[in-house]
C-alpha cells in the first residue's frame, strides 16, 4: 500500500474518450460529465492517496451515512479556455476556502490545500479537450465531499470521499427569470446551514420552486424566516437590485451563501465607481422602488448562472414588471467578469488562476 | 424484463447467513446489518420491480443527485420479538405516512402502501434469526430514499432508489442524558424542512452537538430559531416535561417531527389520566420550575431510544441538575410502551403490526 502521507496522485489511465460523441452547442447542464474524476478518502483520521481516473459509477454501502444524515457539501466552479489553449479558474482558493467553512459546519474533515490543487492540474490537464474555448464555454467543475461510513447511527462519520467531476457547460440561464418573493416557505435558520453549500439546502428548496414554476415563476428570492420582510438569496445565486444608480445587496450573515461571483460584482462595483451598499433590503423597499420608476435592474450573480438578469417580480399576488434598462449593470458585470475569466482584459485583483 | 406494474418482490437469496459471527449482547447501534436488504427504483416515472437482495454495496454515479442536493429522507422503526417467536412492528403505518410526506416536502415521489408493507413482511421473514426476543432486543428498521439520477443541476431527481436495510440493536442510550438548551445553533426555519425526516437535517446539528458534547452534554433541545425563548426537540427525540403531577411537549408544526412515540406517549398519558398540554413551553418556564422544585422529570420520545431519561440541562451557563423522582412517567411509559411493543400487555389501540 502506498504510503498515506504523499499528495503525489497516482492516475489511471482510460484508452478511449467519450469526447466524440459529445455535442459541445447542445449541452444540458450537469448531464454531461468528461472522462476523468478526482477522489480521495479520508479513513483512519487522514487522507488517503489521492487519485484520478476514468469517470464511472461507484461503489457504496447503503448504510453510507451520506444517505441518513446529509453530511455533504459541494462547490461550484467553472474553468475557462482562451483562444491561446491556456486554461484557467476564477478565484477557485476562494472555494477552497468555502468548502471548508461548509464542512466544519457539518462535521466533516478540511481537505489539504495542496490535494485540491493538484487535484484540479492533474484533472484538468487530462480533461481539457473538454474545454471550448469562446465566449458561453467552460467547463463546470464539482468538487463535492460525502460520508461513507457504513454506520446509520445519528453522528458524525469517520470516513467521507472528496470528489471532483467535470461537466462541460453553455451558459445556465440564458433568458431572464421571473422570481417570486418567498413568503411561507424558507430557505434558512438564523443559527442554521444557509451559508454553508451544503446539500440538505437544497432539495429543501426544490417543491418550494416547483410551486412557484407552475405560477410562472422559474426561481425564489428567499426571504429572512423569522418575519419574511428582508431579500436574502435565490438559493443558486445572489441578489443585487438596482436603485436609480446605486446597487444594493443583502450582507452575509449564517443564512447567506459568501458567494465568489456576489464578492466580484461588489468589487466590480467599486472599481467601476458604482455606489454600493451591503445592507439589508426589504421587500417594502423594492415594492416601493418598482412602484415609483426607481427600481430599474435586479440581477442574481452565481457560478453557473455568472449574472442572472430579473424581468419580474411577485410578492403578495401582485406581479412587477422590471422595464430593460439601457447601460444595465448586469450586462457589464457580466461582460466584464466573462472577459476577466477568458483571460480577454487585465486582471488587476488577480482572480484567474491558470492551470499548467 | 418483468412488468413494472407488478408488485410482486422478486427474491435473490443468500446461502449463507452472516448471523454466526454477531455478538448479540455486544451490539454497537447501527453498524451491523442483517444478510438482506430491500430495494425498488424509481424509473420512468414510475417504481420499478421491488426486490429483496443479500445486503450489499450499490453502484452510484458520483454525479447522483443525492451526493449534491440532498434529496434523501428516512424513517426509523423497530421490530420485536415475542417469546413465541411472532414478530411485530410498532405503527408502522405512520412510518409509511411520514416517509411519503417527507418526500413530498423534498420533491420526491411517494412510495405505494403495497410495496412498503409487502416489502417489510418479505425482509423481516428472510432475516427473521436477527430479531431476537426479550426486552431491550429490537432489529432497528432503516427505509430511506435517495435521488439517484446522475444530474447536477440543482432540481429535482428524476430517478430514486427505496430501500430498507436492518441493523439488530440493543437499547439506544442507557444512561440518563445531560441536555444543552440551544442559545446560538438552530435545527430549522419556519417554512423549512424541520418536520420532515430529510437527511440535512441530522448533517446539521452534528457540530453544535459535538461543541455540547465537549462540554459534557449529549444532546441538545433546540430551540426556535427566531428568539430561542422555546424548547422544541432534540433532534432524534422530541421532548416532554413534567412539572409536578403535569406533562408538557411542544405542538407539532413545520420546525418539529411529529413523532410517533411522541404520539404514542400522548396517548398513554391520556389512559394514565395523567394530565398532559400540548402547547409551547419557554426556557424560563422550564428554569424557573426546576428553581422552584415543581420540575420532576424531563425526558426524550424517539423510535431508537424508545424513553431517554433526562437528568440535568444547561442554559446561560448555568445546569440544572433534576433530581431522580419515583413513581418517573419515564419508566411508567418506557415500561408500557416496550409491553406493547413485545407483546407482553393488550394492545388496544392497535399500535402492534404482525408480520406473518
Amino acid at each position: 500500500m502506498l504510503s498515506t502521507k504523499t499528495n503525489e496522485i497516482v492516475v489511471v489511465k482510460t484508452e478511449t474518450s467519450k469526447i466524440e460523441g459529445i455535442d459541445f452547442n447542445n449541452l444540458t447542464f450537469g448531464r454531461t460529465f468528461t472522462d476523468y474524476m478526482f477522489y480521495c478518502d479520508f479513513e483512519n483520521g487522514e487522507w488517503q492517496q489521492p487519485t484520478v481516473a476514468p469517470y464511472q459509477p461507484m461503489t457504496i454501502e447503503p448504510s453510507a451515512r451520506v444517505f441518513h444524515y446529509g453530511q455533504a457539501v459541494f462547490e461550484g466552479m467553472k474553468a475557462y479556455k482562451d483562444d491561446n489553449e491556456k486554461v484557467f479558474l476564477f478565484r477557485p482558493k476562494e472555494n477552497f476556502k468555502r468548502i471548508n467553512k461548509s464542512a466544519a459546519r457539518l462535521a466533516m474533515p478540511e481537505f489539504p490545500e495542496d490535494y485540491f490543487f493538484n487535484g484540479l492540474q492533474t484533472l484538468l490537464n487530462l480533461d481539457s479537450a473538454w474545454i471550448k474555448p469562446g465566449i458561453g464555454n467552460s467547463l463546470y467543475v464539482r468538487p463535492f465531499v460525502i460520508a461513507t461510513e457504513p454506520a446509520i447511527s445519528a453522528s458524525p462519520a469517520a470516513s467521507y470521499r472528496f470528489m471532483i467531476i467535470c461537466s462541460p457547460a453553455k451558459a445556465y440561464y440564458t433568458e431572464p427569470v421571473r422570481v417570486l418573493f418567498a413568503e411561507k416557505y424558507s430557505r434558512s435558520a438564523d443559527g442554521g446551514v444557509g451559508f454553508a453549500k451544503a446539500a440538505g439546502n437544497y432539495a429543501a428548496q426544490f417543491y418550494p420552486t416547483s410551486l412557484a414554476q407552475k405560477k410562472g415563476f422559474q426561481q425564489i428570492i428567499w426571504t429572512d424566516a423569522s418575519t419574511h420582510d428582508y431579500l436574502e438569496e435565490a438559493g443558486t445565486m445572489n441578489i443585487f437590485f438596482r436603485i436609480n444608480d446605486k446597487l444594493v445587496t443583502a450582507p452575509n450573515n449564517d443564512r447567506i451563501l459568501d458567494g465568489i461571483t456576489r464578492k466580484s460584482v461588489i468589487q466590480l462595483a467599486n472599481d467601476n465607481n458604482i455606489d454600493i451598499e451591503v445592507r439589508r433590503v426589504s421587500v417594502n423597499e423594492i415594492k416601493e422602488a418598482s412602484r415609483n420608476g426607481s427600481l430599474k435592474e435586479i440581477f442574481g450573480a452565481g457560478t453557473a448562472a455568472v449574472i442572472s438578469p430579473i424581468s419580474a417580480f411577485e410578492h403578495s399576488e401582485e406581479v412587477f414588471e422590471i422595464p430593460t434598462t439601457k447601460d444595465s449593470y448586469a450586462s457589464l458585470f457580466k461582460t466584464q467578469l466573462l472577459n476577466i475569466q477568458h483571460n480577454l482584459t487585465d486582471d488587476k485583483h488577480n482572480w484567474r488562476y491558470e492551470i499548467k
